[in-house]
């Protein structure tokens, strides 16, 4: 495929891109097919020669559409939003286009250079403390990561690395292993796996700290865990804030055990409530920021940037590097030591790295803060209309206090009883939603997802979900 | 933005970036500028108010295409080849506007067994032993991760939990912290810095192989070492050969200590040459991969599918889902437990992850496998042609065997001397490079990169080389 054939087909793709986006209501939300579907429906083998353009996009209306959970149709209410925008999309074909893999500053100057002003951008609509901000002279900064699992293991990882200095300094002969074997990180029980799974790979202790009933973790009872843990000879060396999505008012009520006091690393990740913290009347929740080392949320997930784009700030850079710093001859470059170069290679896994922070610019420009800030505050809206219409209904409950975009409800009654409402519901296909548990009680999440849903969906999804509690009520064994 | 304007503003999108493409060759390769540059052309904080698409267009001319390195230029030589295709951007459109997670079968069906197939097909198209495909009843079976260094590091992780569990079968009381600290990698002492920093995030110790004269590790000296360290009562668990750019045939040459006789979990990383093993003339140099319990290329760097599309295989399934099983309930869904179903989340560090398999999709079947390997040929032609006319030059020398895209060369002379010339290559900007060590020597890599590179770029680049060679040499210190 030639320039000109490129102009051709991705003018067809423009369309077919807003052709789907526009009739995406139109479409089942989700796929009604067995696993193993798609092997049958494709040849075995990669061609041997080519074949035409028109032939594959045949096939994506043939194989690949019915297989599609579409997130971003307005009946999607499952897990959490995927963000999605058509700057975001403009921003992402450009970003293709150039292509540079922006592991060094000299590797693309504009790839690093727009990521830290983007990240500064964006730490100051969140009112981020000071420290966050790069500028000209800051000792922190922030980072693209592709997910928030991403960010929390570098966050421990730099925390793992501060903690063996600190205790070699006063004990030399220690080995690291040894160290290791006594490190111990603290999250609240309902943190997401993410954090659980930072603290396996980095091969360290991870202790869950109960929640109270609005499923906050109390700093008291934090407090007392790593006392125990210090007197048994052990090291707390890090915390992670989760603020899960069903609860994110836990930031708040975690009372904050200051990092600094402790010696611990102090992370917090706001996956999806973070974007939130644009609109001021939001932005209390995240009080108590100013303690952290590190703090992460996903415009990805809320603020119209689509995946993957993961915001990372840390205190001070200096302790994101020192977790591994590697500098083969091939990727050093002559203005590595000014002090005014990032190397993101460094506050990351990966290598390599997309330019993602065009995403951010286009957003920001094309939305403007009060864009985004609207956006936000519409989808609240439509949460609590969905709240308002269940706790309408005496014959539910509403589990957790609605504060952002996601509703956790359930019938009165057995989880039984909740577990064959939601088979109903997804077997409808109507619309789509998941589960969670909440203090063993099997609730039903109903998240604000699609950028396009308006007040008419919510009340059809409803109309929906009553109609089949009507039917499942009417059963004799109910 | 709505969709009607962004279908004005996509199909203007398209044409922007086709005029970007055709016209690379007229923009300095490398930017002229000084770190810092991009902070004063642009506000300090992002707009209150929506800006016009017009004024970002504006601003990407004047404020981002400054500091960009164009690795698609065809006076790119420097690292790696990024790839790049149409085919691949117009599946990227696509990826970007069905905007699905895919971390588990039911969030995406289509995202999750399209991804199982096209590993197959790309499988079979580099002769995989038969282990490495999923087929519909095998228990091995390819992923798309990131990057080849998140490739390593899952490997790293499945053979550390894989030792821990076997260790503890025969001393249940032996606490896990300890069996890390006797834990040993292997890898060669030319190896990626992405294969010691997984050792370092996963806590083990790391040994690097001496090389031979070729670069390459000879299994004699690896066997010595191993059992060395297992007479010191430690546990070696995991090796990791990295075909580097420089000798991609060192595979070959790392004399292989089959893995399952020592316990030794064996990964192969060919992140660059790996695409060259479609063509049969280059897949001798893979022989040896069926010992292999993992293996890993980057699709991303050569063949044609753009970042970021990383390919691993497993010899067994089994074994990468145990690093990590987490299964919080609102991930869960019907099908999971078939058998049939592949949740991907389970082979990777992050949990979410785009459509990348549609990339493999669109490129595999608009150039079929002669398409591919013509690419991959006319290349390795390129280099060869380079080659050619730096052995005609008495003044320079070839540093090492010249088998795929990169040529290793360098003045004979000190290596002051071609730091000098590397110098002015770069602040000529003309062509791009940067430099590796091999045996304490400084040498310029010369790596075919950009897919429009043709034979009068080489000769063009090398008619450069000799004229500031020429200047060079005329310097009364020289």
């Amino acid at each position: 495929m030639d320039a000109a054939e490129f102009r051709r087909r991705g003018k067809e793709m423009v369309d077919y891109v807003a052709d789907y986006l526009e009739n995406i209501e139109q479409r089942p939300v989700y796929p009604d097919l067995e696993p193993g579907y798609l092997r049958s429906l494709i040849p075995n083998e990669a061609p041997a020669e080519p074949e035409t353009y028109e032939e594959i996009m045949k096939d994506v209306e043939r194989v690949i559409m019915p297989g599609i959970t579409h997130w971003h149709s307005p009946y999607f209410y499952a897990y959490f939003p995927a963000a999605s925008s058509y700057p975001a999309m403009l921003a992402d074909m450009l970003c293709t286009a150039i292509g540079c893999i922006g592991f060094s500053w000299a590797a693309s100057p504009a790839c690093t250079e727009l990521e830290t002003v983007m990240m500064d951008w964006l730490g100051k609509m969140l009112q981020l403390p000071e420290h966050f901000i790069a500028g000209t002279h800051g000792h922190g900064g922030g980072v693209i990561q592709g997910t928030a699992s991403e960010a929390t293991l570098m966050s421990l990882l730099a925390a793992r690395c501060k903690a063996v200095r600190r205790v070699q300094a006063s004990n030399s002969e220690l080995p690291e292993a040894e160290i290791f074997s006594k490190l111990v990180a603290y999250t609240s029980e309902q943190a997401h796996s993410s954090v659980e799974r930072a603290a396996l790979i980095g091969g360290v202790m991870m202790r869950k700290v109960p929640t109270d009933n609005s499923y906050a973790v109390g700093g008291d009872m934090l407090k007392k865990m790593v006392e125990e843990d210090k007197a048994a000879g052990l090291i707390p060396f890090y915390t992670c804030k989760h603020t899960f999505m069903c609860y994110p008012n836990n930031l708040l009520r975690f009372l904050f055990l200051p990092g600094n006091k402790e010696n611990m690393w102090m992370h917090i990740d706001a996956a999806y409530a973070g974007s939130a913290f644009i609109c001021p009347e939001f932005r209390p929740l995240l009080n108590g920021v100013e303690y952290a080392d590190s703090f992460n949320f996903n415009p990805h997930k809320w603020l119209l940037v689509n995946f993957d784009c993961s915001a990372m700030w840390v205190k001070k850079r200096a302790d994101i590097i020192g977790a591994f710093k590697f500098e083969p001859l091939y990727l050093k470059h002559e203005n590595q030591e000014s002090g005014l170069v990032t190397d993101y290679r460094h506050w990351q896994i990966p290598l390599g790295r997309r330019f993602r922070s065009l995403k951010l610019w286009f957003v920001f420009r094309m939305y403007g803060l009060s864009g985004l800030q609207a956006h936000i505050r519409k989808q609240v809206g439509l949460a609590k209309e969905f709240e308002s219409l269940v706790r309408a209904d005496k014959r539910f409950e509403i589990c957790a206090e609605v504060i952002m975009g996601l509703v956790c409800f359930r019938l009165k009654g057995s989880n039984e009883l909740n577990q064959d409402l939601l088979k109903r519901i997804t077997n409808g296909r109507e619309i789509h939603l998941v589960p969670c548990q909440l203090s063993s009680r099997f609730v039903l999440r109903f998240a604000i997802c699609a950028r396009t849903t308006e007040s008419r969906h919510i009340q059809q999804a409803w109309h929906h979900i009553t109609q089949l509690t009507f039917e499942l009520l009417q059963e004799p064994n109910h």
